[in-house]
């Protein structure tokens, strides 16, 4: 990657912070704009950024070679109807959005001649927000997804590639928007929401001391952090309605059996889902 | 406890076995019963018991002072319709098993007289089984809890608390048959029930690449003993359908939050789900 070239964070939360922090660890100049003033100055103070604004900073986004976006999907979309004509032809820039349906087809209709999206999202889920935590984030065993389009130049996915290789992320793929999509519903909102869903199903917290391990590991993502959740719900709730459709039409099965005491029917889904999982942690076996 | 008791152990799994060796290690004299050769033999050469037999075993059951019923519930219940007579006059024996609605009462109904029953359940479940695992199960951590009912007497209760606290258990507690199995249903069943119910939606192992720890966390106990956990599913299936129908409806909200695309809706979910699971797990906060 070319270290004459002037990056832009626009959204300086706990993704955005982190990006910044390593750009500029690697030698990168990188600017920032973030909406809150103290963010913004703890960002400063930290040396995550040379410089930054919270408005008034056209200047800022006219002379980025490259933005990375640390916004949820409604913010991104805004900002770019409102800022997006400002971005200097042969500008590549990208995201970090959990959610790609929707938003990358948009964006990628609003640039300008010679300006382009390539969007990508690091899996690096955290019960903890803001760019105060940014510091703590570990890329390297998360995955980092790219999602091209056919609007996307081969040069622009290479530079993704390379931004997430000097970010630290040591698993790199591409996927489509609707792969990608249908994947988060399955991998990670659909878990969220059976966890969410368990907490509230009732009040049980008297229950605490008789806990174990089991309880504990399904119900970790629980603690939620509703705004960002309700955004990436929301934006990807077709794909997460039917996951959860899937779900309970075996939770269902479940049921029936144990309501007609088919012993053979449990024990059939429990080797199935022994069998399956099996998949998912193949260093047991 | 009494050294010169003898102690009785029938069904050498997991747990008999377990149980076999703390008590052999803390100087108990300890005999075995068990269906199969095997890990009878196992037992026998590891020095979890003295003696032991599969079959022809009346002597071994009326001389024990103690017994310990390392089995499934259904096989504890036949085993004691068949058996249970043969047991001497001031003998006080306990189980392991993991539900106790329809297993006590009955048991305690077909006690001769001068027997008693206590009923115990340790909550160390794990992936493994058989007695060749036993000597791995840590039972530090793990509830030990006692289930007495008003046929108990103290002097039972207070056995089965030391046999515990022998067996290396430090958090022994008391509940009510009742309460237990409704704990048991919320805090254990309902959790493997959804964690297989996931894995059995669809055949989603492909997407085995791009899980986190969420997804890792929440499937965990997807892998599971078919035969064991349909017996404890079936036994317990009122309390466990009554806790996948309160788990439903909460999913049920959170979908129909999602269809109405109500934000607030979710938003409050979350943070009802994000305030009750701290409550779960207090160092976190």
């Amino acid at each position: 990657m070319d270290k004459t070239k002037r990056y832009l964070v626009v959204g300086l939360g706990l993704l955005g912070g982190k990006y910044a922090l390593e750009l500029t660890r690697a030698g990168f100049t990188v600017d920032g704009i973030n909406r809150s003033e103290g963010h913004l100055q703890y960002a400063l103070d930290h040396g995550y950024i040379r410089s930054g604004k919270t408005k008034d900073f056209e200047d800022l986004v006219r002379q980025a070679d490259h933005i990375i976006f640390g916004l949820y999907p409604t913010a991104l979309l805004d900002w770019f109807r409102t800022y997006g004509r400002l971005l200097k032809p042969g500008c590549i820039f990208t995201d970090v959005s959990g959610v790609k349906t929707g938003l990358v087809e948009p964006i990628q209709e609003l640039c300008p001649e010679g300006v382009e999206f390539i969007a990508s999202h690091p899996m690096a889920g955290r019960e903890t927000s803001s760019v105060e935590h940014a510091a703590e984030v570990n890329f390297a065993p998360a995955n980092f997804i790219i999602t091209p389009t056919q609007r996307n130049t081969p040069e622009a996915i290479q530079w993704v590639r390379e931004l997430a290789e000097v970010l630290g992320f040591r698993h790199i793929c591409t996927l489509t928007v609707q792969e990608h999509d249908r994947m988060i519903g399955y991998v990670s909102q659909l878990c969220h929401a059976i966890a969410v869903s368990l907490m509230c199903a009732n009040d049980n917290t008297d229950l605490c001391e008789y806990t174990g391990d089991s309880f504990r590991d399904l119900t970790r993502i629980a603690r939620i952090n509703d705004k960002m959740w309700a955004e990436l719900f929301l934006w990807n709730r077709e794909n997460l309605i039917a996951e959860i459709d899937q779900f309970s039409g075996s939770l269902g099965q479940l049921r029936q059996a144990l309501e007609d005491g088919d012993r053979d029917g449990l024990e059939a889904m429990f080797r199935l889902s022994t069998q399956r999982r099996a998949a998912f942690d193949p260093k047991l076996e």
